[in-house]
């Protein structure tokens, strides 16, 4: 690191690792977005002081009626007060002692010309007190491990970094890692990115260490060179994986009325992405599926790809996404095909993909899963259970049996699962999961989110950086 | 319905609409497939016959040591024994009153030559007594409003029919039906379909009257020219939804060692069903998620989509999925417009798609819903949901604010749900999908099914039948 990017590291690290919060706009009324920004930070770890005129107490805290009054310096200020006020109270928050400010309020140039005026206000006021503004029109910042500075969920505790533009569709990504059980690093909504940019955040998450993988959801960014650079150099150190809004004609004049930003092509991002050596993700569903799939596994050493179900048409369909989005079917060695011969039921297939059928239990996955892992010829593997109740087996045997597998064999090669019939298996779903191994309800998604794994592995194994 | 149509129709309803059953196979060791298939027996509302030479009573229920005990004749046998005696009893099964027999047992064609010469002797038996079979190496047939002749669960009880050559996938998919809740009539998996062919069973659900629609996972087909016509008859009563697997070469070869049977080339079949008038799934999840918004809506008038958000950034990636698949994002009636800038917030967007902001709760939903399908450039209606909890609203609020306007509009214009945020929106979701108004959880999936739903109803508006 040079000594301007630990200036920037930390300058962004105050948004996230505060000792002591004001929050300007405390409200008891629990149709203000002050109240449940106040009700995420009473249950954060950090020291919390309301700030309003209304009233001594919020929801039972003792409250400030201005910044000056505040007994200690503070390091981080968030405001949720009307768009007009904001500008102004920007430097009382660094005579407070901050040096950081997440405008949660609207009303700026989301909504055009005379919002555009306060915006440019509010980011003066900030130059010119030395304070860094995230927002306005945002949903705030949270870091999993301290504390909750936004009005949405504090997410499942992880590894895995979200930056979104979009505010609301970010903090309903954290909802869904609440049931995806999908952990969360630290997420910051951006909202009209008046001053602090996507590349600064992507920068400071690069260099995160409690960070192993980046997730952004991005509509259009006004610097563009500094956002690829930015994902670039974030890509040397960790995935980055980038989800666009805004691709189609029309769905870029909705990005315009809604975070004022200009979408650009669509061909034109991803070939950037690409050249940034980041992925991206088709969908919004699949943004954090490729995310965890990074977050738990290595990287794949290349494209040969070795699959087993307990399901012939799962393995046919598995193959079929496998074929499509550019895998290889590997010819299994000669000596796997001979131990799974002798320990398979004699309807099994012991040619890749290999059907362990039906009555495939625990010794069946663990066998298969060890010698296909063993096998040179299997870069990465691609676990299957469709049927969970056969002869009164559950899918927790199954998953059992592959983490056997994976230990006995121990090669450091990724697996994946695929865990059919829903929550009837779940528990071996869980298992897995909680054991890093992850897993999905499809065997498309897999395949999707392991092609993109295999793709970041090929751009980096090719070596500079472009 | 000609006398052979008749015929045919009532020949395939024996499988499913059977009074009396006899299992041959019947066990009480919990590993066998002829004790779960007891034990779902034993939970329908069907007479069951329990035949076993091991013992007088398996489950508690009296077993008898031949067909010949049986003390009344029986409608269908089930039989889940091994292979080589399965033909031997099909004569039995005549004598004891049955048309109809399910051969649950593998070890047929699916293993090679031997397997083959068995499945002949097994066709031959089949034909001399004049019985139809299913099967062999299948799950079994069910009706969900009456019986459970498979190893599987009994689906959700429902409308949409399910005929699967995969067996295990099929179980698979009906175990889904619980956790989503979407409803099946009948499913049979056919394995082998040495005797019972698709065609027949698909011309048999295309005249069921409790089938609205019917979902087919088809691997490959022998005589293809009956299955495409098939298809195309049942496609002029009802809607039929296929997934194909074996898509890739190496797919291929494994089904061949599957089911047997020999995929064809996908862009000839992709073809061949379009030429049907059919739609085709583009994966797993999404065969009953398309089926469950056929069942559900009607057919639209036309590609004008409508898009209601409080989450900008869902609207802008539904947008993109819209536009992408084919759809027009319509420009709505000044009268629209007009109305809906009197009741939602200044902040929000009345241009298509509406965005009725983070603030906007049930009353806006219904307004903007109701305004929506009123609206002559509007032919169907995606109204999304990402925010729950801004001011204490819950997704459930949205969800009735979307019923009223539905119920207010009564426009009969198909209406679909993107819920976020997962377990958090489920009770919102539920509360739609309870009122048939089909959800998803990301907007490209939601998207997708529309785009099928609109492919169906276009080729069915051009008119004759091809």
């Amino acid at each position: 690191m040079t000594d301007s990017q630990v200036d920037g590291f930390q300058e962004i690290d105050q948004f996230f690792n505060p000792k002591r919060v004001a929050l300007i706009g405390a409200s008891s009324d629990y149709r203000k977005l002050g109240n449940s920004i106040l009700m995420n930070l009473l249950t954060s770890e950090v020291e919390v002081f309301p700030v309003t005129r209304n009233r001594d107490r919020v929801l039972g805290v003792k409250a400030y009626p201005s910044l000056e009054d505040l007994p200690e310096p503070v390091d981080l200020v968030i405001i949720a007060v009307a768009a007009k006020y904001c500008a102004g109270l920007i430097a009382e928050a660094r005579k407070a002692g901050a040096r950081a400010a997440v405008v949660i309020s609207g009303g700026f140039s989301e909504i055009g010309a005379k919002g555009t005026e306060l915006e440019d206000e509010l980011v003066s006021a900030a130059r010119e007190a030395g304070v860094r503004i995230i927002g306005p029109n945002c949903v705030g910042v949270s870091n999993s491990r301290l504390f909750n500075g936004t009005f949405t969920m504090m997410p499942e505790r992880g590894n895995i970094a979200l930056v979104s533009q979009s505010g609301a569709l970010g903090g309903m990504i954290i909802y869904t890692t609440r049931t995806k059980r999908i952990g969360i690093s630290k997420f910051a909504s951006l909202g009209n990115a008046a001053d602090v940019q996507f590349s600064e955040v992507i920068d400071y998450l690069g260099d995160d260490p409690k960070t192993s993988v980046v997730a952004v959801y991005v509509e259009g960014v006004d610097q563009g060179r500094t956002f690829f650079k930015s994902i670039n150099d974030a890509a040397s150190r960790k995935p980055v994986v980038v989800l666009k809004g805004g691709r189609s004609e029309v769905g870029g004049r909705a990005t315009l009325s809604h975070t004022g930003s200009i979408a650009g092509s669509t061909q034109l991002f991803d070939g950037m992405v690409r050249q940034a050596r980041c992925v991206t993700a088709p969908t919004l569903d699949s943004l954090l599926e490729i995310c965890k799939l990074f977050d738990y596994q290595p990287l794949p050493a290349g494209r040969n790809i070795g699959i087993i179900s307990n399901t012939g048409g799962a393995g046919v369909l598995a193959t079929d996404a496998a074929t499509e989005l550019g895998f290889h079917i590997s010819a299994l060695e000669e000596n796997t095909r001979q131990e799974l011969r002798q320990v398979l039921s004699p309807m099994a297939s012991v040619e890749n993909p290999i059907d362990v059928v039906a009555s495939g239990g625990r010794r069946e996955y663990r066998v298969s899963t060890e010698l296909m892992l063993k096998d040179s010829n299997v870069d990465m593997l691609l676990v299957i259970c469709g049927v969970p109740t056969f002869a009164g087996m559950t899918q927790t045997e199954h998953a059992a049996g592959t983490l056997e597998g994976i230990r006995t064999a121990d090669e450091g090669k990724p697996v994946v699962g695929v865990w059919l019939a829903a929550d009837v298996g779940k528990p071996g779903k869980d298992l897995l999961e909680m054991n890093r191994v992850p897993c999905y309800n499809d065997p498309y998604m897999a395949t999707l989110c392991m092609a993109r794994v295999a793709e970041y592995a090929e751009m980096h194994r090719s070596g500079e950086t472009t």
